[in-house]
């Protein structure tokens, strides 16, 4: 029988903090230690990290996920590792769990198997408190929105236009839509609200994207919470207190260190949506690798058409440095499925379907080869792939003038990244000039938007709604034209149309809505409808979870 | 002009908090660190701490509050360092502040001038995380608790009759009344709910009652969290959810260690109301400064009638410890209030309101010595004070056998609390045998309640309500009799009624109803309204909060 991930986590010795920032030349100085095996960075280390490095960067991206899995953040971890076997001093930037889906589903959100970040149960737990100290910033804002309304309202925010919603770092649907300030004058002004996910809160956003504490509280301090009878747009600078939650999260935008099963120093700090988000951890998490590290392996949430994406449109200009390499994970699986063939029938050699469903492989490996970048593919062998279903992949990735790499970091840690890690090392030298996708400064919302749709999603064109035609105007009016543009848009498929695998072609996207996020400093392009708050599952993974006298955890995936 | 408690924190130099440790012996492999300032005792060290000790325990308790205050903790925080002065080996026991109070009204949770715990900027905002870790498990419970009911609600719970309210740690009055699950059948089972402010969660009450990580679980599962459609309890157990709570919290149950600005040790853990819960620091936390230290100073909530009550007679049994000496503090300024002075009047001499006001002060004393404690008066001196008011103060206390000592340890730290360490040492081996009011096990609900108001309060009798009579009859019947009482009560009057300063006699209590919280292990009874969610002043402190460019806070107190 195999060991679950939080057995082989628990098998596994870590060493002091302090000793895996040894690799990196940091000094314990500039730790700030929770417990023997996280530290946070400091500002010095933060500042020093801002004059630039020759850190190469690698983004790890993939096709669009299916239910058979694709294992992204396993290979992310697993490919760091055998870099580090390689000798090469390498970092990882990733993204911290959300404590919501940890107690729902089954399944880490800290790699698997013997590619894992550790201390595994911390990291998806509380960690250092940073997803604590959003959503104490996030309710302290919503709290003062309604204190301001209920003391006087000087500002004359429409209750009915309050946009800014509160949070819990839990998937609770029961909080989708309520009313809240109900109970009488002395109680409130009842209206209608919601609440989100910690993590699709614009305050996660700003984190990962503010570059030092000063950009955090300038970013802020332009957020819109809603709008006055007039329909003038409110900021957190109208109601004073970008000080105030700029000060509940100076300790949560210092990146964490762990480490890796193998000893890789990783960085895990900012976990926003890749839907109404942009799906990285922090800027200030990335820079501080590349500053400190050779090589730097960082990840992208979803598939390349929106996490990439964003990566490259949203994140770059903020980081200043765009990837050296890109890997795009595929599995064979996963590939049948986008050829057609149910989840039930995966285990059969099907090596037509592989054929026809790399299209959405070749898709998003030409998008990254638009960007100028090159690219290496990294196939995660699976023990049903067969050598023909394999050789298909590799054929039509060299036909591509990419090479495609076999990984089983899942089974062997960084041993079964090695063949990937020396694709990797072959292809990042290649300099290229980074050609972003638009000109985010000069070019409308809507070309930005079209641009997106028919250069990276492969569509005909774009249909706006009335409603999102209406705020297009008003937001050029607003100034907010020169904003990049922030996909919400279905994961499963090229296209806004889940059911569509493959590479599909001929359709057109429609944008229901806008929404601005002048903190985050990008405006939200709607597609469909778009789950800002999950729910829990008949038998939620907190059924199983338990935790022994000496505090030893289990069921904990 | 003089310093704000910030500057004098920060022009303090704390010492590494290992060194801290090194004055009780307790080696760094015993601490887990947040940082350079603060640590969390680990499991081995509470074990150990379980096997009972010699150390003395000092309560602070106090009169019953006025506008004129009284600064408790401050003389807490300064007695401690004045019998580390004296060359005592001493810790303080305290409650960890709330972030809403923090949010909303000026005034710091952790001492004052120079009597403070430090790094005080942290322990008022996010600390190490134990507040979000408590809110965190209680919406965990009210997710799993809605998620129940949506899918197909096995226990038949009657979701008008659900009693488990979410939290925020905020003030936050626009949720006190809400309705949730609106939206469809797809979005939830609506129904009325409310949020409490976390400190108000049964959660942190059996936090700071717990024994044991073990004991933590037990008390978990017996939370009960509402009814079925036949009126029978449903608790955590029934939702098999108590492993995933006691996960939640497996951090925060160790105590933390932080120190004063004259270096004593301090932990400072956990923080419950003190009305609708008990009010003092966790049993671990006490415990585990009663084994490290000779001398242990910890502090009740409220006045003596309240924090006082409840510390002997809900936490001493958990503890199995009872103080050796009581401190009650007073300050001239008070008892003048509790003679009838309005506050614009303080400032003047006024002899016979500081006679007069005394019966508030000698009602508290008369209390504790018939638990069989013996008393020390500390009176927090003020610059109005005159010395025929004190004499008189002095001059009352001796006679019922008391000495009053005057204390300055806002404006000279330990210097100013020497002369009450020296009452204290002097009255601390008079071993007296504790005596308590009442026989938990074997008395009724009632008959607790009536000695509560009668002995303690000194009214004349209860009025139960209807419906508290019933709840009487049926708690009894469930098998919840032998609890101990949890009085929710006015904290400004010994009576229900908080205009009724001084020593009010006479009065009826009433007891509109009782709350059981089994978890906790007490029965909360509810006088008048209760709230359990504050709200945001018009001008919150907030607005003047800051952080610069290099992580220095600004505004916060």
């Amino acid at each position: 029988m195999s060991l679950s991930d939080i057995e082989i986590a628990q098998q596994t010795e870590m060493e002091p903090i302090e000793k895996i920032a040894q690799k990196i030349n940091l000094e314990s100085d500039h730790l700030e230690l929770y417990g023997k095996y996280k530290a946070k960075i400091d500002f010095e280390t933060l500042e020093k990290s801002q004059e630039g490095s020759t850190g190469k960067l690698i983004l790890v991206t993939a096709i669009n996920p299916t239910p058979a899995g694709e294992g992204k953040s396993t290979v992310t971890i697993g490919l760091a590792d055998a870099l580090s076997r390689l000798g090469k001093s390498t970092m990882i930037a990733l993204r911290e769990p959300s404590l919501g889906p940890t107690m729902g589903i089954k399944g880490g959100a800290a790699g698997g198997g013997y590619a894992q970040v550790v201390p595994m149960e911390d990291i998806n737990l509380h960690f250092t408190g940073d997803m604590h100290a959003i959503t104490a910033a996030n309710n302290a804002l919503s709290a003062l929105i309604d204190n301001h309304i209920f003391q006087g309202n000087e500002l004359l925010i429409d209750s009915r236009r309050v946009i800014w919603k509160r949070v819990v770092d839990l998937n609770d649907r029961a909080l989708r839509h309520v009313t809240i300030g109900l109970g009488g004058p002395l109680q409130g002004v009842p209206r209608e609200d919601g609440f989100d996910i910690t993590v699709a809160s614009e305050i996660m956003a700003i984190l990962c994207l503010a570059t030092s504490l000063k950009d955090l509280k300038k970013r802020l301090s332009k957020i819109v919470v809603g709008y006055t009878y007039q329909r003038q747009p409110v900021t957190v600078k109208d109601l004073k207190v970008e000080g105030a939650l700029t000060l509940l999260l100076k300790d949560a935008i210092k990146p964490n260190l762990v480490q890796t099963l193998e000893h890789t120093p990783a960085l895990v700090h900012g976990g926003p949506f890749a839907n109404i988000a942009h799906g990285c951890n922090s800027v200030l998490a990335t820079r501080t690798a590349l500053h400190l590290a050779d090589y730097t392996v960082t990840e992208a949430g979803f598939g390349a058409d929106l996490g990439a994406e964003k990566f490259l449109d949203i994140k770059v200009p903020q980081l200043k440095k765009a990837p050296d390499v890109v890997v795009v994970v595929a599995t064979i699986r996963a590939l049948k499925m986008h050829g057609g063939v149910p989840k039930s029938n995966l285990a059969s050699e099907n090596v037509e379907a592989v054929k026809i469903g790399f299209s959405n492989l070749q898709k998003h490996i030409e998008n990254m080869q638009s960007y100028g970048l090159p690219v290496v593919v990294a196939i995660n062998e699976f023990v049903s792939d067969t050598v023909a279903e394999v050789q298909m992949v590799k054929e039509k990735c060299l036909a591509l003038g990419v090479e495609a790499a076999l990984t089983s970091v899942w089974e062997k840690g960084s041993e079964g990244g090695v063949a990937l890690a020396e694709a990797v090392l072959a292809e990042i030298d290649h300099t290229q000039v980074f050609s972003p996708l638009y000109d985010t400064d000069n070019e409308t919302i809507e070309t930005k938007v079209t641009k997106i749709v028919q250069k990276i999603y492969g569509g005909k064109g774009v249909a706006f709604s009335k409603k999102a035609l209406t705020q297009m105007k008003n937001f050029e009016e607003n100034g907010w034209g020169n904003l990049p543009i922030c996909m919400a848009k279905t994961q499963y498929s090229l296209s806004d149309d889940p059911s569509l695998l493959g590479r599909p072609s001929d359709f057109i996207v429609t944008i229901r809505e806008f929404v601005p996020k002048l903190g985050a400093g990008f405006i939200v392009a709607l597609t469909g409808d778009v789950m800002t708050m999950p729910g829990l599952p008949k038998q939620p993974a907190a059924l199983n979870m338990d935790v022994a006298e000496d505090g030893t955890v289990s069921g904990l995936f």
